[in-house]
C-alpha cells in the first residue's frame, strides 16, 4: 500500500506531576499506525520543556532509558510521523518546541497547509527565518507574530489560525496551558476526553485515549479550539472558542474511515470498523458474486470481507496469512527476487483456497501491482475464480490535505476502465465501491473524498506542488 | 503467550552457483515466527563456508549490505533460534559450523536431547571440550568422532543419531553434501521439496518451501535420512536412509498444530489452518454456548473462531484488535502501568461487543493472567456474557522436547480446577478441547501431547533439569 | 585539563566543482582539538546546500558512507564544537543553516558573545523566535533582519556585527559567496588562504590550511571582513572591508598560544610552537632551579620544557608517557580507582626520573588535583626533588569570550598563595610565568589575558551568567 | 607503521572477591597498545566464568553498563588482540574458554606457534573439532586432552607445552589456580608481581603492572610456568615449575624494544625506554652527521632521537607534531587525497625547520613511501637537509613469532640497497642500526632478530605459510 498518512497527535493536561512521558507512550504507541518514520514528545514540568525526538519507531524511540531520563510533569504533548526518508528528515521530527518574546510554546500537527508558501514569503518579509521546511515551523511562527499582538495565547492561535488555509489538526502546549485545534472543515480527525484523575486527553483517535484509560468527552468540532488550563481552585478545566471564522459543513477525510483509522477507532461519532463492514455490505448488495467463500487481504480488507459475507451469506475463509515480521526492516535481497515481496509477505492456505471460488475483498488498489501478484498467488494456490471487491472508489486525483497518495500518471484508475483494470490484475470480475456509498459509511456526516472525485473543499493555489519544500534542497540569491 | 518454539531450520542444495544467502533469507524470514531471538545461515561455496549469524530478527542480521557481502554459492543452510536472553546465547546462534579431520560441517538443529549430559560426559572423557551448553555441540562432536571411524558423513551422521536420544530435526551441510534427518519419533518437523531449477530445499515448515518457490516432495518421516549429493552427471539427487533405530509410531508434536506452525503450512499432511480450524468445530460441538458472537484472540485464535462459528451458527466476528508494532522494541515503561501491556496489545471494538453474549476463543491458558486481562476489556467494552473457548487441553506437564513452557509452578491448571479458573479469569463458562479431540485435529497421524497427559514418548532422565546447562554459569574443579 | 576552547571554524571557496566534503574533512580533522564534542558541515553546489552535523569526532560523524553521500559542490563551511553534554546538544550542532527571504545562509561560529540576551529579548519583540539556545542563532536573525534593511549580505553582515558585542570569528556562507569575519578585538584567531586551483580557505588556523595545501594569505584583522566571491571573468576573488566599529587594538586570547592552537600554527603572525618555547625560556631564566633534568607533562607542556631545558642547560628527558588511548571512551570504572585517572594517563618512566632533581613543566593549574597526582607518580618512582614551573600565570577569572574555564570557586589560585600551592600539591617549589612575559610569548601584538588579570577588554554586562541558556530549560508565560 | 604486535595478555589472582573486571579495564587499557583490534575479560567468581569479549578498543568493549554488568570474582584474565579485519575474527577473540571433563579454562595467549598444523591435525585424527582457526583453539584441546592423562591441571599444561613449538606468552585460568608460562626461548614477554592485598598479576608488560597498583617480582623465564594457587592458610601463593624442556638461552623479540612495549615498561630487566635511548646514541656515534637539529618521528622515534641528540650534541626539537586524533576512525576520504595520510597525521612546525639542517631519528623502514613522504613534508616546511637515522637495522625477513611485518615482497630493504632507499625517500643520507648494536639496546639479554638476520631459533616448517588458517575459508571432503 503506497498510501501514508502523515501523522498522530497526543497531548496530556493535568495539576499534578505525573508520569507524563510513560502516558504519552501509550498514546504514541496506539497511534504508531498514524506514523513510523518519526516520533518525539515534550515534557512541560511547571514551565520546564524537555524534549525527545528522533527517527524511528516508538518503541526504538522511547526506550527504557529514554523514559527513566524523561522527568516527570504536569502536561505533555507528541507525535508520530510519517515522512519521506533523507538526511534531513530529524530535524523535521515533531513536536516543534520554539522560545519566543512571551515564553515557549511547544506545538504538534497533523495535516497538511494549502497556503504555507505564501504565508511563509509574508512572515520572510517580515524578518522570520526558517530551520526547517516542515509547516509546522510557519504556524509556529504566525502564532508567535501573533501573540505579540494580542494578550493571550488562545488569541493568538485563533488569529493565526485564521490565516492558515488546508488541514490542520493541532496539539499546542504553553507553559500553563494546552490547546486542541481543528481546522474549520475538520479534514483530519481530533478528539479529547478525560482521566480518572482530572487530567485532559487529546489525540488523533479515540484508540489514543482507551490507551490511557481517559473516557472520550468528544470530537473537537470543525473550526473549535479546545483550551485547557488550571482554574482558581486548582482544576483543570476545558473551555471551546471558535476560531475565526465563518460556519463550514464537516468534511472528514473519507480515507480515515477505509484505511488510516484503527478499526476500534470511533473518528466523529462513527465507528471505523463498522463503517468498513458497512463497505462491505454495500459492495455484496451492490457487487454480488457467485462465489463459495469470501476472503479479505489483511489487515485492513478483512473487517469489509466480513461485512460482505454478511451480506451475500457466503462463507467467510481465512484465505491469506500476512507475515508479521515484515516491519521496516524487512528488504527484499535481490532484483530477481524482489518482485516476491508480496509473496512474503501474504501466504495463501492452499487448504482454504484450492478448488474454490473466491470472492477477495482489499481496501484500495493504487497501481494494481500488488492486486495482480495477490490473484497470481491464489490462482498459484488453485483457485478456480477470483472476483475482486475494493471497498473504497477508484483513486483518481491527488490529496493536498495530508496523505501522501502516488502521483496521478502512476494512478492504475486515472488511465484504465475498470474492465482493463480486471484483466490487468487477472481477475474474473472486479468492482469498486460506489462513491454514493461513503455516505453510508460515514453516516451522513459530512466527509472529503477529493482523492475519489477531484471535489476539493479547500481550493488548491496554482503553484502548489507536493514536493515544494521537500529535501535538502534551496536555492538562494 | 509465554510459550515459545525453540528453532527453525532451512536448507538449500543446488550443482550451480546461484544467490544462496537471498534464498535463505526468505526461507528464514518465512519462518521468522519459529525463534527470533538469532538467526545465521552458512553459505557453501565448492567447499568454503561463509557464516553469518547474530542476534536479532532475520531483516535486522541480515541487512542489505551483509547480504551483499555473502558470496554465491551452491549450497547453504540457515536457522532461527528462540532463545533466553543474556551475555552468551551469541555462541550459541546457528548454524553451527566446526573443523574435523576430513573437512568441515555445518549444523542447524531444531528439538531438544534428553541425553545431552550423558553424552557430553562421556565425550568429554575421551577428551573432547565444549565451548557452548548447546545440544548442537555435542551432536556435531558425535557426528565428527563417527567420522573419523566410518567411511562416509551419512554413515557417521547415522551412526550419531543412534546414539542421541530426544527431539532433533536436523539439516547437516557438508563440502559436498546436505543431510537432513529427523528422530525416530518425528517429534519436531522437517519436510523437503524441490526447485525448477533442480535444486532441492528442507526446511522446518512448508512455508518456507513456498517462499522460495519449492514443490514440496513430502515430511521427512520418523527416523529417516534424506542424503542430498551431486551424481555423476552433475545433478542434484536425493536418497532415503533409515538411521539405526526400530521402526516406531510417529509422534509429531501437537502443540505444532495449536500454536507454533504457521496456518498455511502443512505438517505431516495436516493442513495447520484446518487443524484449527477442527479444533474450534469440535469445541463448539463439545461446549455449545448460548451467545451472539464468536471471536478469536488475535493472531492464533482467530482460525479456531471461525471453525466455532461455522458449527455454531452464531456469527464470526473481529472483537479484538491487536497492535502490529508489538514487536520485541515494545516495553511496558513503569510498574503502575505494566498491568496494561495486554491492553496496548489487544483493544476491544466496542461497536462489535457491546451488550453481547461473546464466545470467546484463544488457543492456550497458560498461567491465566492474560485471559484474564482480556475478560476484564471486554466486559469495560460492554460485553454481557463471556464464554471462554481454549482450542487445546489444559497445559499440565513441562515439554523436554524443545517446547519452552512455563515451569508446572506457574501452569494455573495444574493447580485448579476448570472451574476455579473459569472464576479467576472472569469468564461466565470456560471449557478446553477434549484430549481425544487431538486425534481428530490430526487426522489420526500419531502425536505427541505430553504437555498435557505427561505421557512421554522418550523416558525423561532423572537428573534432566531444564537450566542444567545454561547461562553462564559452570563449575570446575 | 578541565578548560576547553568552544570551537574551530573552516571555509573553502571555489569556482569549480570539487570534493568540498573531503577537503573540509580533512579541515576539520586538523582542527578537531579544538572540538571534540560536534562537528558538522554545509556543502554548497550552486546554492543547493546539503547539511551534515551530528555529535562525536569529525572521524565518527563523517564516516566513508557519509562522505560518499555529500555531493560535490564549488564551496562550503564547516564546525568543530566543544560544548557541555545534554540531549539538547544536538541541536546546537553548527554550522547552522537558516532559510530566509533573499535566500540561504549558513554560518560557522567561535567564539562568545556577551550581549546575547539583549540582542534576542529586543529580537523577540519584533517577532522572532529562536529554536536553540546558541549565540549562532542570534547572530542568523541579526544578519538576515539586516539582510530586508539593506541591499547586499556584506552590508547585512557588517551591520549585524555592529550589534554584536564580545568574541566572534564567523564565516559565512550564501548561495553565491562566502564571508570571513572577525570581532573588532580579533579575540579568537581567523586566517585565510589561498589553494594552487584559485580556491580561498578560512579557518580558526593555520594548520587547517596546510591541511588542504592553502598558502597562508594573512590572518582576518581585528573588525575586518573577507568577502569572497566570483568576479566577472569567473575567477575567485577577495576583498577586504571594515565592519562598522572603530579602529581597536588587537586582544588575541593569549590562552591560544599557551594551549589551545596546535604547535604548529601561527596566530596573527606569531608561531605557537615558539611561543611556548619562549614561555620555557622565560622560566628557566626567571625561576631557575637546581636539577638533573627537565621533563614536560604531554603534550602541552612538552615546548616550554625544551625551551626550560635550552635556556638552563638541564638536560630535557622524556619522564612521563601518556596513554595515547585515553579519548572519550575512556572512562575510570568505579570510585575506589577513580583517582587514577590520572595514572592511567600518565605513567613515568622509572629508568629516567628514579634518583633525579626534576624541574616538571605544566601549562597550567586549575583545581590543583591533577599536578598534585603527577607529583606523587613521580614521587613513587623515585623522583628526590620536584620543581614544578607553570608556562602561564595563575587563572583567577573567568573567561566570557568563549572559553570554558572552571568556576572561579574551584580555581586553586583565587584561594590560596603561590607557596600554599606548592604545598598542596607536593612540589619542592613551584613557580608560575610572570605576567608581564606574555608580551614576550606573543612577540609584542596585542592580548587578552583577563583570565590572568581580570581586565576584560568588552564590559560584562551584569545579568551575564555562563549558564543562563544552556540546558533544556526555559520559562514561559 | 604497517607492523603490528598480536597480543597482550593480563591475569589476577586473588582470594577475596574484588572488583576483578575493573582492575583487568587498568590492564587492558595500559597495554591497549599491544592490540586495538578486540579485547575481552573472563572474571572467575569461585569457579563460575563471566566473559565478555567484543571487536573494539577497551574502551569500547567495557563500556561502564558493561563493566557494571559483570560480577565479582576472585581472579580474572584478559587480553587485547590485534588481528587482520573480517566476519570471522569475533570469534577469535580471546581469552578463550571452553568446558571439559575436568572443569572449565580460560586461555588468553599472546605469540605464535609454528607448529600448529600439525598439532591440529593430530588432534583432529583423534577426534577433535575446531570451532576457529586460531593457535588458542589449538593450545586449549592439547591442555584439555593432557588433563585426562594426569592429576592436576599444571603437569597438563607442562605436558601440552612440551608438544608446543613457536613463541607463546600463556596466561591461564581454571576454577582454583591461575597459570602463567611462557616458551623455552622466552619469546614474547611475560612479567609478574604482587599487589598489596596480597593478590597475584601477571601481564605482557610491567606497564599493566603498574596500572593496578602490583609491585613486579621479576619476568616469568624463558620454559618457566608459574602456578597461583591458595595454600592452606588461605593465603594467594606461587610456585614456579619448568616446563618439559631443556634449558635454552633467552631469545626475547627486539622488536618489543625497538616498537612494540611501552617505553615505561621494563622487559626481562631492561628498560624500554633506556634501550631506544641508547640505539639513538649508537646511531649518533656511528653515523654521526652535519647538522642543525634533531628531530624524532613521533611517538616511537622519539626516544631515540633524545638518545642521538645527547651524544651528537645537536639540539634536540620537536620538529613534526602528531595529530593526536587518528585513531580507528581515521579515514582518508578519496583517492585524491589519499597520499596525503602522513600529511593529516604528522605536521612540521615549520618556524622549527625552516632553513635547518636536519638529523630525522625514525624507528623503522618498512616500505618506505611513510618515510618519503615525511621527507617531502619537512622540504616543503623549509627543511635544508635532511638526515634520516632509523633505529632498527634494515627488515629482511618474516617473522612467524607472532610479528604481522609485511610480505618480504614490499619490504623496501629486501630490495634494495641502502644508498637507493635513501634516495628512494629523498633523504641527503640514511643510516641503520648495527646489527651488532641491538646487543647493547637489550644490555646483552639474548635476543631474537631473525626479522633482520634470517636466524630462526625455532625452526620454520616448510608448510607453514602465514595465511593458511586465517580467514572463512576451509576446504572439506
Amino acid at each position: 500500500m503506497s498510501i501514508h498518512e502523515e501523522c498522530g497527535v497526543f497531548g496530556i493536561f493535568g495539576t499534578h506531576k505525573d508520569d507524563m512521558a510513560g502516558l504519552c507512550y501509550y498514546g504514541l504507541f496506539s497511534l504508531q499506525h498514524r506514523g513510523q518514520e518519526a516520533c518525539g514528545m515534550v515534557v512541560n514540568d511547571d514551565g520546564v520543556f524537555t524534549v525527545h525526538k528522533d527517527l524511528g519507531l516508538v518503541g526504538e524511540v522511547f526506550s527504557d532509558d529514554v523514559l527513566a531520563g524523561l522527568p516527570q510533569g504536569n502536561a505533555a504533548i507528541a507525535h508520530v510521523r510519517y515522512g519521506t526518508t533523507g538526511s534531513n528528515c530529524k530535524e523535521n521530527a515533531q513536536p516543534m518546541t520554539v522560545n519566543h518574546l512571551n515564553g515557549r510554546l511547544a506545538v504538534a500537527h497533523n495535516g497538511n497547509l494549502t497556503n504555507t508558501l505564501s504565508l511563509r514569503k509574508n512572515l520572510e518579509q517580515d524578518g522570520a527565518i526558517f530551520h526547517t521546511t516542515s509547516d509546522t515551523e510557519v504556524i509556529c511562527t504566525c502564532i508567535t507574530r501573533q501573540r505579540l499582538k494580542c494578550s493571550s495565547i488562545e488569541e493568538a492561535v485563533s488569529r493565526a489560525c485564521a490565516s492558515l488555509e488546508g488541514a490542520y489538526s493541532l496539539v499546542i502546549m504553553t507553559s500553563t496551558k494546552m490547546i486542541a485545534v481543528r481546522d474549520p472543515l475538520g479534514l483530519r480527525p481530533l478528539v479529547f476526553g478525560v482521566r480518572e484523575d482530572g487530567s485532559y486527553v487529546a489525540a488523533s483517535e479515540t484508540c489514543a485515549l482507551e490507551a490511557v484509560h481517559a473516557k472520550g468527552i468528544r470530537d473537537v468540532g470543525p473550526g473549535e479550539m479546545i483550551v485547557f488550563s488550571v482554574n482558581e481552585s486548582g482544576k483543570a478545566i476545558y473551555e471551546s472558542k471558535k476560531i475565526i471564522c465563518e460556519k463550514q459543513p464537516q468534511r472528514t477525510c473519507v480515507f480515515e474511515y477505509i484505511y488510516f483509522s484503527r478499526p476500534d477507532s470511533v473518528i466523529d461519532g462513527v465507528s471505523v470498523h463498522q463503517s468498513r463492514i458497512t463497505a462491505g455490505e454495500i459492495l455484496a448488495q451492490t457487487y454480488p458474486a457467485d462465489a463459495d467463500i469470501v476472503i479479505g487481504v489483511p489487515d485492513s480488507g478483512l473487517d469489509a470481507a466480513i461485512g460482505y459475507a454478511k451480506r451475500s451469506h457466503i462463507p467467510y475463509e481465512t484465505g491469506l496469512i500476512k507475515n508479521k515480521y515484515t516491519g521496516r526492516s524487512f528488504i527484499a535481497p535481490n532484483q530477481q527476487l524482489r518482485s516476491d515481496t508480496v509473496r512474503l509477505k501474504l501466504s495463501p492456505i492452499k487448504s482454504v483456497v484450492s478448488g474454490q471460488r473466491i470472492v477477495l475483498i482489499d481496501d484500495s488498489i493504487v497501481r494494481g501491482t500488488t492486486s495482480r501478484r495477490i490473484v497470481e498467488l491464489l490462482r498459484e494456490a488453485g483457485a478456480k475464480e477470483i472476483h475482486v471487491r475494493i471497498s473504497s472508489p477508484p483513486f483518481r486525483h491527488p490529496c493536498f490535505y495530508g496523505v501522501d497518495i502516488d502521483s496521478e500518471e502512476y494512478l492504475i484508475a486515472t488511465h484504465h476502465s475498470i474492465e482493463e483494470i480486471a484483466k490487468m490484475i487477472g481477475a474474473d470480475s472486479l468492482a469498486f465501491l460506489p462513491l454514493h456509498a461513503l455516505e453510508k459509511m460515514t453516516c451522513g456526516r459530512g466527509y472529503c473524498c477529493a482523492c475519489f472525485d477531484g471535489d476539493y473543499p479547500v481550493p488548491i493555489p496554482k503553484d502548489m506542488r507536493k514536493d515544494r519544500f521537500e529535501g535538502n534542497i534551496q536555492e538562494g540569491v
